[in-house]
């Protein structure tokens, strides 16, 4: 396959894990930029994650239109995606969903969502809260325009992820499986804290050192990244969709 | 197919997706109205919603008997559909079910329910709690009859969902795709705000004006309502029943 | 079939309907009372519910000793039904499991497990709890003869279910369907009350008078008890060896 | 099989039983150490536990680097075994992973996470906490060489189990069927308490003397430790590669 082909069976893959793992349901999407044309990312068409397949991504422009014709509904919030892609060079791919366990932390004010384990460390030292209200008043909450995407993408800042009060969260990596790695693991760490705060008493949550130090060593083709790539995309039901980091069409599945 | 057979077959769509959403399971049932006759409805005769087939689905007048022959057993409490119905022109489809996570706010008179997250804005600002004792005292909790139908029916009033304390909750919209949505993110609202509280501090609600506003942009025939409805039936393995909107008999499912 | 060959079956297909519905693991156990010798009774050999099929099964008395040669292992807690078998000629099937969320009920003092929920009424308005160290000290907590079993079955007295501190429960039924019914409904009645605690507040469970109320309308062969029976024996890939109340072998299965 | 091919043969079983059970995700593994060397063990090459089979266990020395040449990548973490192998001449089976529900005691100080149900009792009295910030300050959290290791082991000491601050869990079993069921039994356990504390009130632990007691029953090739392991296998879809106690390769599935 040509690299852009790859580029797009990733994001097909991308779109079946998310679904597995319930960090998306009918609503959700995930997108990445195009690997030529920084100012071009592919996202599906309106469908739900799980049944996305090749024909199904649609290339947009930073303004969150179509480069070409397309008579096929879009995601109305296509502008979550278009703003953070403008706003931040150094991102590839951005995830938005709905993931029922990070809910409750962009609700109630008392317990700010911190790294409290390993795996959750790639959420970042602070996860601002972004309320669609504070800025446009009573809306439906979905991000409908560039000015609603721009104002998360100003709120999201440098960091990883921003909460989106009553509605989800935006996911912001430097590759696709790194955006999906801690999107999966973002809802995890949401329910370590959870149960955490039920057990009473003081929480030892990750040292900003510690959160550094993992930063650090995170390679997006290492083995220990390529490891949970491989495994979530078998469980999705696509692992001979895969290409490993090599080049190479090599599916490993269960005997 | 005609325009009833479609009804009917998306009423069976209906039945396994609640199922599959864990809404219902050998209990709890879903309902249409006849689409040329308001004084009639469409209900599965006494069966797990999960093995219902065309041949399943019976006919009932606005008193909750069938208006032909019937051998067959029917639910005990097809009356809350019955008075529904009679109560509420405006209203197409009904589900009563027994989801787990919402009963606890039908008996803890702490926590009202309300809406917590966007997806839980469809159940209305104030979702009130039916308790059959307070009419009919020591009962088996069972809406038995038309009088325990009316007297549910008049406690939900024009709201979209009534909590039946002990027992489940009943849920009325003006589509069945709009009552199936409404009945699948209700449980995810519930849990959503029972988490936010062991979270504590104050919790952000939708605002009235939000949960207007969400109302005002709801289209039952939306790309963004069409799309849930295909991935759930897709979920529940029926997706090669669902005809499109358009009419078209189009079955997306995954490669 | 026979009649005998029936009840055997039933009790296959209980054995699998509870690990479908994670009431046991690989322990945990289904009894049933022969029906024409009352000092007997049929369970499986040491099996996991979920592998037990018609020769697994085997005949005990009720000292709980195989009334045959028997040279494979048997439950070690098989005491559990002799006693209650022994103890109360009304009861024809009884459950001994460890689902997981009737357990914190056995060990906080704070909250005992009542019905809250209309589903949870057949546990009865008292649930003992019977703690093995009050009679016997230190154990291993297993029932692992017949002065455990009746000590046990003296704590369940004319209740149907014992909470046993730390391990488990035991259900005891007038019907195979019923102590299943039952047993499925337990768990899910102790987590609508550990949700409601956590919301807060007062919570109202059901009166005296409905669970009465309940109990006197409960029939083991009507429609209702019938289509859960059915409904979670095609859940556990069994629906297929049912044989209806009316001796009709007829399986209802999804197109 | 030769001895040597069960012994791998099984641990392909218990990599597959670990990730069904939820204990393991494409992170954690399990090693057994060498039969006939007990300065060597083995475990899968770096690799998600579901999809390994037997041509990815691969044999470590006590300093955790490979006894033959290997070009394929290794576990980051298999620091963790060879220092506990090292340590506790009595281990011959490690488990290490991240299951979500164990990981709010490493963090939460206010609750110490004890046996409280019979199937935890395996875990011990006392469960350590080892922080690897205690001795290294500022880390990834990941056990990367031997000295991690060697404190990690010495945290551990006699105990079965030692928590990962903000990381997993280490257990150590006199065999590895033993130390599956314990890593099986340990977030069961966890959950209870969890949710005993939710209950509120005085909880009611196992006794040092029914831990004693049940630890003196424990025997890895009885009926009901064998029950177990049959049991996961089939679940895990690896029934048909069991070799049983006796050494018979005798399959039981369901029909």
């Amino acid at each position: 396959m040509s690299s852009l082909d790859t580029v797009i069976q990733d994001l097909v893959i991308a779109n079946r894990i998310l679904a597995k793992e319930d960090v998306v349901d009918a609503y959700g999407h995930v997108s990445i930029r195009h690997p030529d044309n920084p100012k071009h990312f592919f996202i599906a068409r309106s469908l739900a994650p799980d049944l996305v397949e090749r024909d199904d991504i649609v290339e947009l422009g930073l303004d969150g239109q179509p480069v070409r014709d397309e008579a096929r509904a879009l995601y109305l919030e296509r502008f979550i995606h278009a703003a953070i892609f403008e706003a931040r060079p150094d991102v590839h791919a951005v995830v938005h969903a709905h993931a029922e366990d990070i809910l409750p932390f962009g609700v109630a004010a008392a317990t700010p969502l911190k790294p409290v384990i390993h795996s959750g460390s790639f959420i970042g030292a602070h996860v601002p809260v972004w309320d669609i209200a504070d800025r446009f008043g009573d809306t439906d909450l979905l991000v409908r325009n560039m000015d609603h995407g721009r104002d998360l993408a100003r709120c999201l800042g440098d960091h990883k992820v921003a909460l989106m009060r009553g509605h989800g969260f935006a996911s912001a990596g430097r590759s696709l499986i790194e955006v999906v790695r801690l999107s999966v693991y973002l809802p995890r760490n949401a329910r370590a804290l959870t149960r955490a705060k039920q057990l009473g008493g003081d929480i030892k949550y990750l040292s900003e050192g510690e959160i550094a130090a993992r930063a650090a060593g995170y390679s997006p083709y290492s083995a220990e990244t390529w490891r949970a790539w491989e495994y979530w995309a078998n469980k999705a039901g696509c692992g001979h969709m895969v290409t490993r980091p090599d080049g190479k069409h090599d599916h490993k599945s269960k005997s």
